[in-house]
């Protein structure tokens, strides 16, 4: 008989820490594996021990709290053990069945789904993660309208592999330019705080644009539109109000799919389940990832139309992969979309988010070096400028090691003081666990506050 | 405080089969999830309740022997309550941390694989599945050389994503031709069975027809080869002896590098860690994933010798996915490795997989429906012909479903009469759990010998 032995979080803590064990731990890490989107060397990791609610600790007993809620994904806050336990009934029943085969998990978490999802977006095809969801959008699409074309917006991020990586408008693809999949369009959204022409022009002008370019590249050549639900890593840029909802119009007129990536905005991030739903659409496909584990255990998920999916109740579905409807991550997504209901977290984000809109607004007579501040829910970011005039931003758009200075003291300051979060070019992203409270989130703005001490100082 | 309910599997196997139960879960399955590779209407899928060693169990309690291991991952047999352990564990720190953080697991894993894995293939980037893996290894690839073409095998499987689709040989990728993603080019390799100029010749023409596409396509284009270490779901072809060794050879001359896909062969499927180890040849990479964690929970790996990792140092890796290093995936995946050398499993597999061949030659005898036996280890396709001297097979390459008559019923007869495994054309599947025992090889080989009858009957 088996007896699985608990280990507390309180026990853990009780453990002395040895700097000789730290040490050991980072050198295996840089001896034996990969860091990505870095340097290898010079780099100067944390070793988390144990993560609690809003807190990750080290091996030497420092606390970081996580403004990032890691990529944007620990929605739930880290350390819930109620996942853990649905993850252990599960293993005890089954971990791995073939995609052929059938749980009761993965059937009520698809149910689960189609309750959250509105309009007729009903049936679940579970992947891995982001880029997997995006990678079997992009294939559908084109599967059923057959046409070829995905176009999406330059400053925008899909994920890594090839298709999506091509799907993206971010700067990690130009180290592999060449290898870019063919017949896939960017375009270009300006944003608010950078449109020059006027705020009542800036959705008309928006459209006029978008509307060019598939005219352009031919209407009955483009499959899908693909689009985040709300902006994130990018530099959470807001649609101009009205956007998404000319965009599904256009799509509607044309025969062309709409496909809204949630990987980083859905599941309450921005206040409601799903970033589109401020804007009033529907569109033909979800791509979701991130929030739907929050990160406990690997998962995404591509929820299709009615309409879509009956196209292959009697032909063959061309996608799949081993991994798909993954038995013990269906159960840890069914968990977590309980913890969301049970914890009412989706409103906490709403209300923290307005919380920290109004405490940043503070913070911006205080600080010079504060531009812009573009947030909705938990998905915040903060535009450092050099000049409020000018807007001359601190760094530019995939800036170089030395447009860094600045920012990189900013960011050193940041952990320096006990936070984990992510820093980007002249953006600080603030898009804490939902579970936050108003006097963590005071915390960490104090911790931000004393290290924008550094860029005040070099505002002209 | 917090305790984990255990429910154990005997108590599972007490509760009295519900039929309404049963039909629930498959319909919620049907109307709420997709399925992959198939028509969504008139499958009719298992119900998989638990599982246990090479055992499935549905919801009416019938049992299914599993004589594909899954789709050829669960090498160690479904509900190892190790794993479930090592999950716990690690749930109990911290269940995700961003990959720019380190871990103790994950550095011990790395460690522990630079150990497994031959000559200098000392660095591990973590990933979730062999389509990542083979996603970053094809970048890297591209990025190391500043080349741009990858060769790969017809018939062959490395993943259904953009890139690792393109690169494979098989015919799922035909439903998606127009979308291929460029610069992959594809060379033919004939198999022992079907080639007609003599065994003493099968070596040397494979080789100089793929020296004469490498001379076509020009060398100095070429940034990789890739191949399986062992051929798979393809049909188990074997390469011809010393033909790996010959590619090693080419590769060094023109400065491509070899990637070798483990990812169905890797972790003693074929009674060696991997199957590329048959060949006497170190590759570039080894893409990795299903036996690294027996599909316990999902995972990957693209292991990199130090000579390709030593690049990056100082220069930026352009790679990167948010589920990275996954630390619950990495506890998993050094549990598994541990298990896999406790339990002796490499050595059972080598040892089952020498009877198994000898329990299909005497098959072989009873049964002329049987052409063809291709097994290593326990990596195993019987090619099923209508005529032993035509050879003509039972099912073409990407057979039409009317040519698919005899070979349904075979696979509808398995299946009644208690066995999971994978049927696909003329190719019956042998791939069972590391753990299996001569008495369940026996088991297995007999209710196969039931079904053959179908195929006997029409032997001409």
């Amino acid at each position: 008989m088996l007896f699985l032995e608990i280990k507390y979080l309180k026990m853990l803590k009780t453990i002395a820490p040895s700097k000789s064990e730290t040490e050991e731990i980072i050198q295996n890490n840089l001896d034996y594996t990969l860091f990505s989107w870095s340097k290898q060397k010079g780099s100067n990791p944390i070793a988390v021990k144990y993560g609690e609610g809003v807190y990750l600790y080290d091996y030497d007993g420092k606390r970081y709290i996580d403004f990032s809620s890691g990529l944007m994904n620990v929605n739930i806050g880290h350390g819930d053990q109620r996942v853990t336990q649905a993850v252990v009934n599960q293993m005890q029943q089954v971990a791995y069945v073939t995609p052929s085969c059938v749980t009761k998990v993965r059937g009520d978490l698809g149910k689960k789904l189609a309750e959250i999802c509105p309009g007729d977006l009903n049936k679940a095809f579970f992947t891995l993660c982001g880029a997997t969801s995006i990678e079997n959008a992009i294939k559908l699409a084109r599967l059923y309208t057959g046409r070829h074309k995905i176009l999406s917006r330059y400053q925008s991020y899909h994920g890594s592999s090839n298709g999506a990586m091509t799907a993206s408008g971010d700067p990690r693809k130009l180290p592999v330019d060449s290898q870019q999949a063919p017949n896939f369009v960017h375009f270009d959204l300006p944003y608010a705080y950078r449109w020059e022409y006027g705020n009542e022009n800036l959705l008309k002008d928006s459209i006029a644009s978008l509307e060019r370019i598939i005219a352009y590249e031919g209407p009955a050549n483009i499959a899908a539109i693909l689009l985040e639900g709300q902006s994130g890593s990018s530099g959470c840029f807001m649609y101009p109000q009205g956007y998404l909802k000319a965009v599904r119009e256009i799509c509607n007129k044309h025969g062309i799919l709409l496909i809204i990536d949630e990987v980083m905005s859905g599941f309450g991030r921005t206040g409601k389940w799903f970033g589109f739903e401020h804007h009033g659409i529907v569109p033909d496909m979800i791509a979701m990832a991130k929030g739907l584990t929050c990160g406990y255990l690997p998962f995404g998920c591509l929820m299709v139309s009615d309409k879509i999916a009956a196209r292959y109740d009697d032909n063959v579905l061309a996608l799949g992969l081993t991994y798909s409807a993954h038995p013990v991550s269906c159960a840890a997504a069914l968990e977590v979309l309980n913890i969301y209901e049970e914890d009412n977290l989706i409103e906490n984000a709403k209300e923290m988010g307005e919380y920290l809109d109004q405490r940043i607004e503070e913070m911006k007579l205080k600080h010079p070096s504060i531009g812009d501040w573009r947030n909705q829910g938990l998905l915040g970011c903060m535009e450092l400028v050099k000049n409020r005039k000018t807007k001359e931003p601190f760094a530019p758009f995939n800036a170089k090691p030395d447009e860094m200075v600045v920012m990189n003291k900013v960011a050193a300051k940041i952990k320096e003081l006990g936070m984990y979060t992510f820093v980007r070019w002249g953006f600080i992203f603030i898009a804490p666990p939902l579970i936050v409270t108003k006097d963590q989130i005071d915390e960490g703005l104090e911790l931000i506050s004393e290290a924008l001490k550094i860029a005040d100082a070099e505002v002209v």
